[in-house]
């Protein structure tokens, strides 16, 4: 596969997002650092892999690390209060970039800790599992967990730069890809029913780390987020549709704990409840349900009490003026928004989900 | 003084700053808060004078209150946790809307706060100091201190409304006031020499809380900012003006602790400081001078050592690089950037005010 690039249109915010195997050890990345210095915020599990990469990427630079526990459960505004210290320590300028290099948690918090520091500077996302690099690495929605909600804290900052190496998912443990594949899956299922049809052929390519198929399955997400970010960046309307099966989801990651289960385990489970929510026509909810348990997904939730999901539902994000919103399906490839759900219906799914 | 209505002119992000006197016994604040729900963010000196009012202004409004300790010590991002935590508790939605009644602290942390909750809630500045009313409630600058410098971490979040009733500064303390009356010198310093005439025929009028004074000097201050940020909401270039005095006033209060002197006391002794590096032609730094000393404004820093003021400057926000960048005065009523300030120059004027 060769590198391609993307735009995500933003007007003067407009970045391009870099696809390729290997750029890690060929990209130029000093032209987007204009600074003299920058951060780069990583984990425990990725720094020993890929930092020495980055930073030799930077040979003029001024580099600062900040090395985070790996996990969803360190997701926390106190992750983010160390970054602060750590930029406010180094006396990092407004020119400071910050980089976050790893998965979801680490983009997520590193792109908080960038909007907020002197109230903006820039941000470079270079994306090492699956997940992060077909959709939380694109769009600019960052922040932190809190105990009442997932992403309930953050902010939208806008990178300058999407980096993907696709060669970093060689070193994805195979829970991780499949987590991903539960993004990947979402995006086929809210947007491209012919991308739909086309992970149903290559699945098993894909869980076999064929850089082919992973390559294309990356950028058709990019592709695909980029277009509905570039319509609707905060979320007034269309870019709702690339929550489905999230708000079951963050409901099952509040309920169980953070880290219990992947990010993307919970929306693969949230997925299939969302289809049985949405009434799909003919065989379209059990090809869901099939394509999520041969990506190696759950596709029910955890042995969580209904009332503990449905409180955990309570405080959804995607909850306006206490009505019931969701994402719902019409078709495998088409998304709407259903601001109207009884809780009846609701409660329907989550009993029909109890252990 | 009748009631004034202006406009901070951002696309979709207007507001109306209404000024007048006894507004929060008669403004109809219920067509501004549009969803079911609203927290108050105030503080234990303004919340028994002033509290009652606003919620006697929102009968048919589901109201939570966060009362802060007053004080500049207490603008940190612990006191924003603590709003994050009770909107989470309330489960609060998108449609919530913080409400900052107080000074500058106040409105800085409830807005930063509202920035980061879901990734931004509706906000309305409710100012009651005179600080607060000319100056930090308009713009949407929201953040908190680090202990390596002032207003180190936070956000750009436009309120939807300011709400200024000048009837709340009858309450206000005299070196409050005074504190207050930095910044409105600071507005005809930067941008219009006719006002700061007025000022210095009016000085003690304003001292006198002459109502009609106040209003004029509150209008105009707002009129001139409103300008500013309509023209460059960012600070990517002339907002930056309005940091005149700033830098070496954020030394002040940084090297001293935040707490010590107000933040207008500050800003005045640093607009003194920033006269003298300017070079002024004629009489224009004693007149200054002369204005703030009226004013009842320290004109000079207080005894710290002028290696602990410049590593405090070491930090600051408004240098680039590491360059030495100031906001001067040309004349009374015009200010540029320079930010080619060499370290001798800069150095004349910290030895000079060693004390």
């Amino acid at each position: 596969m060769t590198a391609t690039t993307l735009t995500v249109a933003l007007d003067e915010r407009s970045y391009p997002i870099h696809i390729g195997q290997g750029l890690l050890s060929s990209f130029d990345l000093a032209t987007v650092v204009t600074g003299p210095a920058a951060l780069i915020v990583t984990n425990d599990i990725v720094a020993p892999l890929y930092l020495s990469r980055v930073t030799a990427l930077l040979p003029d630079r001024d580099l600062q690390q900040v090395i985070l526990k790996d996990g969803e459960q360190h997701k926390t505004l106190q992750a983010v209060a160390g970054i602060l210290d750590a930029l406010a320590n180094a006396r990092a300028g407004r020119d400071t970039t910050v980089i976050a290099l790893g998965g979801g948690v680490v983009g997520d918090i590193a792109g908080f800790a960038a909007a907020c520091y002197m109230r903006g500077v820039p941000f470079i996302q270079v994306p090492t599992t699956l997940l992060a690099q077909v959709d939380s690495s694109v769009g600019g929605k960052t922040g932190v967990n809190h105990p009442r909600g997932k992403n309930l804290i953050g902010a939208f900052h806008q990178p300058r730069l999407v980096l993907i190496d696709t060669e970093t998912l060689s070193t994805l443990p195979d829970r991780e890809l499949s987590a991903g594949l539960a993004e990947v899956i979402k995006h086929a299922a809210i947007a491209d029913g012919e991308f739909f049809h086309w992970l149903e052929a290559n699945v098993d390519s894909l869980l076999k780390r064929n850089a082919d198929a992973l390559g294309y399955a990356i950028r058709r997400c990019c592709e695909i987020k980029a277009a509905v970010v570039a319509e609707d960046e905060r979320e007034s309307g269309k870019r709702a549709l690339l929550n489905f099966g999230h708000t079951f989801g963050h409901a099952i990651e509040n309920s169980l704990g953070y880290g219990e289960w992947l990010h993307g385990e919970a929306v693969a489970a949230g997925m299939v409840m969302a289809a049985e929510l949405s009434e799909l026509p003919g065989d379209a909810r059990q090809r869901l349900h099939n394509l999520i348990e041969r990506a190696g997904l759950p596709t029910e939730p955890p042995p969580v009490a209904a009332d503990k999901l449905r409180a955990a539902i309570g405080i959804d994000k995607k909850i306006i003026g206490k009505r019931l919103r969701f994402i719902l399906l019409r078709e495998l490839g088409e998304a709407f928004i259903d601001d109207n759900i009884s809780e009846d219906r609701l409660s329907r799914i989550l009993d029909h989900a109890k252990p």
